[in-house]
């Protein structure tokens, strides 16, 4: 199970007046890089719930803030597979600095779960997807 | 056709790190504001959408901004229907600070397009609706 | 220590193509409802950073997703002080719909640090706005 | 004077409920191209605002969509200098699908202001960045 790194841009849209990102901005971050980390496996949102019948969603996430990002900084956002079982897909992710063993700027654990589209109640990830994410 | 204002609050998230209002946070602010004026005028996005088939969508903008908001600040958000004919609303919008006639943030145009939900093809926007969005 | 709620629609910017609110509209809707309990107290972004020479910002925060929001609901988003010492304010939140005591949407905890704001290093919270924020 | 193309992927932050790209986030596509032309030439926001005493601030833009971008479309947004006097930068620019010369989803004039970045009062584009930005 390797680690998946996303390169991301600060732009002005990612900042707030206090000078630094805005804290919202960290979790669309790491939403993109567990998204792009299921497309590297060969899952995307939209085919997902058309062949599979099922859709991914945050239910759960922490995370602990180290040192501020600025304007134009360069970021390198990981998501890892920590646990899959049932329902659940738990990931560790984080945003280094410059580089993707550069300077922490934070940390957190997202638990995501596979639901159905409709009633959104919980559905064991399909043995399909089991296999592609644990690749 | 009278005019209807939205207050709002300059949050962080609005800001960026040139100290003043993101400009995207305008446009977020506008349609905030023709939602409110289409509910002041009995018109809810998830009722008309089963109720009458239609969905109403932003087609095209311009907006001239003239002073920054900042964090913190009281802004003034208004909408007025300027004309309304076949699939077309055209609304004038305006932000001021700290009161409704304060200073003047921004000015734009909003042209929003009637729509099925499905082929989002223009849709001649319903007797009922015209009825209730002239009053 | 009083609980502190403000009432928040949902507007299509939060909301994704999912049909749901966006799980990081939620960190700004927490981060709202922590800026109205502050001034509530008395202790606005702006004035605080030049009389007092302090920011205030968010250094980690857990949420629970329980159940999803939609498009045009009602959200009353609280914030209550569980611990305040040093650097440090806790805060537990929660989301629910309909009424502040209606269906919870998500539960967290924020941990808040006060900090200068050129340095960006912990500073003990001013006695003036602890005993402000403690009422 | 050449066209510059930034291709930017469609998240889940970027969507609304009515399953299309929500109209604000254009704007933040519209402005992360800008950003992206401005680097290209070598003017990065924060070491303009330090060597040269300047910020680029939008002070009007219009837009006009013709098809919904939607989750996972791959988009390429261009920016393309249209005039360059004083104070005042235009850009022409366009958001295709798929390829650069995709189907276009909307169209646009951006104005850019160069302000001092203290008083927030237009000032004459430095001869510097005028050669830069015309290359």
């Amino acid at each position: 199970m390797s680690q998946f790194v996303l390169p991301i841009r600060v732009y002005l849209e990612d900042t707030d007046a206090q000078g630094v990102v805005y804290n919202a901005s960290y979790f669309r971050y790491l939403e993109r890089a567990r998204t792009e980390w299921l497309r590297a496996h060969g899952v995307e949102h939209n085919r997902v719930r058309e062949q599979e019948g099922v859709i991914f969603v945050l239910v759960a996430i922490e995370v602990r803030f180290t040192r501020p990002a600025r304007l134009d900084d360069m970021l390198y956002v990981t998501a890892e597979l920590s646990k899959l079982k049932g329902a659940r897909v738990i990931l560790d992710q984080s945003v280094y600095r410059e580089s993707p063993d550069g300077e922490l700027m934070c940390r957190g654990v997202a638990e995501v779960a596979c639901l159905d589209p409709e009633q959104l109640r919980p559905r064991r990830v399909p043995a399909v997807l089991v296999n592609a994410l644990r690749q």
